[in-house]
């Protein structure tokens, strides 16, 4: 601990006396109370809000769901606006400010979601349904919530962001509401951001925290995202891996060839890009780029036991996810997670199926994300499969390569480095405005389980870079919220726990 | 040569005297007066018959293809009739008797055409247009033919199955209406088959050769299907591979996962996938598969010396297509074509482009078709791949593996051999017939390239089998067709010259 780190502990245990957690605990049960004779209503408003489309690059419907996000907060004595900025979806910005406060914290959520591919849906993704289970263990649909119908918790709500990241701020808005029914003010300065890129890299949002940086500055931002521990237990999350999407395009003849006429002598870019990609990774999963490993900042101590402590739900996952083995060489899901990783999350070439035909493709294309720790910076992990692409034989461009550059070089591949890649952040488990949020999740919920980091990606390091702010996340949603993907969901029981932590962090002093 | 052979050699001097081909010179002659004074009509009716949709698995469509045919055959003199039998597209069957003939030709093709995708067409599929020439080297749509304008023979025809396979319906019965014209006869009995389902593998082609093979039995089948030599010289090819289409799934996890929160930890299926098809070949696009290429039945010293006559335009074509190595280890493309080959006709995983999500896929599929030489059987070709899978560690299945299989086995793959499948054909070069027919073609146009096999698949097997009735092709269409791809065509003197060549094998004595 440095002398500057003592001082601001001592500082800290001056300011948050412990055992804390009381007011908080309070709070939550307040919150409990109020959602279950509410709960019907709580789902009609979260039905409404689901039903606006939310793929980040639909500009329109992005547009209504800040603006209808904006009527909500609003309904809810919540001072509220909207951060503009040309050809950037609009951040929605509320606050409830504490006369007196000392402390501000920021809540911070995402409205906007993933691409949908409606035919790969049970139902339609922005027709959100009810169901009685998770829909592959046989969750069959609720048609009509009638008036004291009671409400089963394992229900689960069908619908693209009922998880990511809808459910975060349903959480919020719905404990602001119980505070309001109780009469009870938060004790802070509290602030919502909630921003309508978050799945496309958040491109702008250095752009907003720039333009608001008073405004924004807080003593922590609280990220609402993420799944909570697949045991179940309450999470607190210290930081998130880092993301660099990257697209590999290889390419056979100018144009689909007959694959009679042209077999064995006109190369085959399908074939190609497996040559690459499966030269990209070893049997066990392991990333065999040169220098893929380099630079990673080892864990701390208290992260080393935190892992340690997390509990062991790998055999079980393996079994609910069908999975005969699994990568990493025998380490833990909660170990590999601190590693950074190279990921195929598409291909394509030509068609297969019913569509297939008997040609050489012109083309194939793997889309990969690349997910980061700390010391290992988007741009550099990027450089380095562009170099072990070079190193396969292949003359690498960013454009469409044109006649000559394809007649010159035996193998050519267009990499296109998307512009949204962001580095990982790790806040220190030891700071005390983190312990002061792990004894208020204790108040409310225990275990609580402590990550180093999150394994999936959420741009903290803007708000680190931009307001010097720490960042921890309390995630809400279930584990196996098919988050990203076809029928996406959330369990009631999430959402009502959501509630309860939500309030008692919104009353966090 | 044997004494049998010796003998039906003696036999064919004593009904072919030698040299031929003067009357059906003469015949392709009066064709082509009678072509030019045509030609805006030929086109016109062309297209009428290229509107009419006709991917093999559109049945409604096929059929009003088959009754468009019949009409069109019925109005030129043909007794024409449908052959039926259930779950098949129809055969269009016709017939030209010539009293007293005492040789019997058939004319065989197909009207279905493969799967499109108009998205990638430049115009849609089923809207036939004209282009000043190929697409990709800048021709421009010429829109109205105006009486009198006159027509360039490089325009070409761009739709679906312009070249594959209605140019040589339409040149068969174009020629039909010029014999007529001119008051010529066949001297032979002349019979036409157009099959409805050859791009699906023909799975119906043997019940309707098993229920007419009196009515189908003759000297020989011509086969009009394929491309002429990239050289542009008339073509005459004694056989074609044979063709086993397959597919591979591998499988991941259960539903798709967030490839933050499982990296590193939940196999990838199209990481799996890349990794299985690059084991089966090498960088040349050698095969590595065990035993691919055991049994081929060697060239014969006629075929040898075809093949070495060949011109080379294998720079040409490399460097039309863009290509800047090409496979084979050097060998040229016209002996290429006399291996088995493998090709990766499609790959898919989730998504590329701006529909991907950052997700590790649940399955990863590749669409493969094999091709198949005299000496190696399409189910033993099948079999060497899926023994490969299994070399490489996996659980093969025929259907969608369930819970149990998936947890049980590390690695599980579906393969799904198409039972469309059959074998390769080769038609002897020094048979009598075949000698006549090359006299005949060297009579219209010269030279002419001899090659022993085609690199695409017809289903040859079939009528040898069960007829047993050599076959040999008289190809149309250039080679440049883009057939069983986006924007497919057809060049305007392919279709010339085929009508004068059609008009010449139709007075064939």
């Amino acid at each position: 601990m440095t002398p500057v780190v003592a001082l601001v502990c001592a500082l800290a245990l001056l300011t948050y006396p412990l055992p804390a957690g009381a007011q908080e605990n309070r709070a939550a049960r307040v919150a409990s109370e109020w959602r279950q004779s509410h709960e019907r209503q709580i789902i009609e408003e979260y039905f409404e809000f689901l039903k606006i489309p939310n793929v980040s690059r639909d500009k329109t419907n992005i547009r209504r769901n800040a603006e209808y996000l904006l009527k909500m907060m609003n309904t809810r004595g919540i001072a509220s606006r909207l951060f503009e900025a040309p050809d950037t979806a609009p951040v929605v910005y509320g606050e409830l400010l504490a006369p007196g406060a000392t402390h501000t914290y920021v809540f911070y959520a995402h409205y906007d979601g993933q691409p949908v591919d409606p035919k790969d849906w049970a139902t339609p993704p922005f027709k959100p349904v009810l169901r009685t289970r998770r829909l592959d263990n046989g969750g069959e649909i609720i048609p009509v919530l009638t008036h004291g119908q009671p409400i089963d918790p394992q229900w689960r709500i069908y619908a693209r962001s009922a998880s990511d990241d809808k459910a975060q701020i349903l959480a919020l808005l719905t404990a602001v509401d119980a505070l309001r029914a109780a009469g009870l003010k938060p004790r802070a300065n509290i602030k919502f951001v909630f921003e309508g890129e978050e799945e496309i890299g958040s491109p702008n949002l250095h752009k907003i925290l720039s333009a608001n940086r008073d405004l924004l500055k807080a003593d922590l931002w609280l990220i609402c995202d993420g799944p909570e521990h697949p045991s179940g237990h309450q999470t607190v999350t210290f930081g998130a891996r880092g993301v660099q999407p990257l697209e590999i395009t290889v390419y056979g003849p100018k144009r689909e060839l007959h694959s009679g006429h042209y077999g064995n002598w006109a190369p085959n870019p399908a074939l190609m890009l497996s040559q690459l990609l499966a030269s990209m990774k070893g049997a066990d999963g392991r990333v065999t780029i040169d220098h893929f490993y380099d630079g990673i900042v080892p864990l701390s101590e208290l992260e080393k036991n935190a892992i340690a402590e997390t509990p062991d739900e790998d055999e079980a996952l393996r079994r609910d996810m069908w999975l005969g083995r699994t990568d990493g060489g025998g380490k833990r899901l909660a170990e590999l997670i601190n590693l950074p990783s190279l990921n195929i999350r598409g291909l394509a070439s030509a068609h297969v199926g019913t569509q297939a035909a008997n040609v050489i493709p012109a083309t194939a294309t793997a889309a990969i994300d690349l997910r980061l720790v700390k010391g290992v910076p988007h741009e550099q992990q990027a450089a380095r499969v562009i170099d072990h692409i070079r190193k396969q034989g292949y003359y690498v461009t960013t454009s469409e390569p044109d006649e000559q550059t394809r007649l010159a070089n035996p193998k050519v591949a267009r990499v296109v480095v998307d512009p949204s890649g962001y580095d990982a952040v790790r806040t220190r488990m030891d700071l005390p405005i983190a312990q002061r949020v792990i004894a208020v999740a204790r108040s409310v919920r225990s275990p609580v389980v402590l990550e180093p980091t999150s394994g999936g990606s959420v741009p903290l390091v803007v708000i680190e870079d931009i307001l010097g702010v720490p960042t921890l996340s309390i995630p809400v949603v279930n584990y196996d919220n098919s988050q990203h993907s076809n029928n996406e969901n959330v369990r009631l029981l999430n959402l009502w726990n959501g509630i309860e932590m939500q309030t008692a962090l919104l009353m966090m002093e």
